[in-house]
């Protein structure tokens, strides 16, 4: 496999997203992108994978889920899933994310919006690769949003914003299937 | 977006498959992955998504599913997930599905084993990508296996294998995520 995943985080960003009516909200988790998207940072060497949400109850639902497959029975049940679960951080907000990669690695992460939008700004798999290949061991953050993505005002924070993935006129795919996408373009190369 | 996905169908394989002590068994259905292809199935364009279980109690409750979507209420409460999942048919065995696209497309499809353990006769996916452009109209149906994967046989009596997707060591990845690499892989490219 291409690419090396070292120094590369992904955040599955419950707040601040849009809910169908285009209102900021926070949304609600989803154990299934938990597991999917810890096994897709496993796969592809990822340093570690925040879940953001400021919503406590949904971070003890989100902890109780890790602590059963990394140190509860689950561990010794499926091995594998402990270690992707290993990868999972909390955190209150995004900027809590940053200063979590800020103590681990010595320096702030870039960070890499993803949307089903097109912005103006987009940069293309090709070139966004090229710019973690040439970003040596500095450390990246791609953002993932769930409910109906991430605010504009996030997109438009970021470091970098990818392009959208481009269906036959069909732009809607899940969280789990569009984060495995663009990991594997931006990862995955030969 | 790159190839084409005319003429291409995708089967979610309930059966035959392995469980985790390596039995053959029918899995049980799982309502998200059949969104999740059905979206990723649209979004290539593909002609069709087969979910092949023997299980008539597991066919109905998909039938109920899509139902909702395609014709109940979902169907005005989301427009984009009607489209998707348009694509779905219901079917008993893989034969079954065959017999399907030989009936829609007047020729028997080719089929594409994808498997997480390496067989010999793996194809890249560069390589597979040529055989499917090369291939024309002709239909080509992709089989993903649920539970612990497609038994030997199936694959060994398949046209063509993949190669698995090479992670860090790790080769764990749901069915859903998988799928989701495996077709931008083949359909995606530049």
């Amino acid at each position: 496999m291409g690419g090396s995943g070292d120094h590369l985080y992904i955040a599955l960003m419950h707040y601040p997203v849009y809910d169908r009516q285009e209102r900021v909200t926070a949304s609600a988790l989803t154990t299934i992108d938990i597991h999917d998207l810890a096994r897709l940072a496993r796969t592809y060497g990822l340093d570690g994978f925040y879940v953001v949400t400021p919503l406590q109850s949904q971070q003890a639902l989100a902890r109780r889920l890790t602590d059963h497959w990394v140190r509860g029975r689950g561990a010794t049940y499926n091995p594998t899933r402990k270690e992707a679960l290993s990868l999972v951080r909390m955190a209150d907000t995004l900027e809590e994310a940053l200063e979590g990669i800020e103590q681990a690695k010595g320096r702030r992460a870039k960070t890499v919006a993803t949307a089903a939008r097109r912005y103006a700004q987009a940069r293309s798999y090709k070139e966004m690769t090229e710019v973690l290949r040439q970003g040596g061991d500095a450390p990246y953050l791609i953002l993932f949003g769930t409910g109906w993505g991430l605010t504009r005002e996030i997109v438009e924070k970021s470091d970098y914003v990818l392009e959208p993935i481009e269906g036959k006129g069909y732009n809607h795919l899940s969280v789990r299937t569009a984060a495995a996408i663009i990991l594997d373009r931006l990862l995955g190369g030969e």
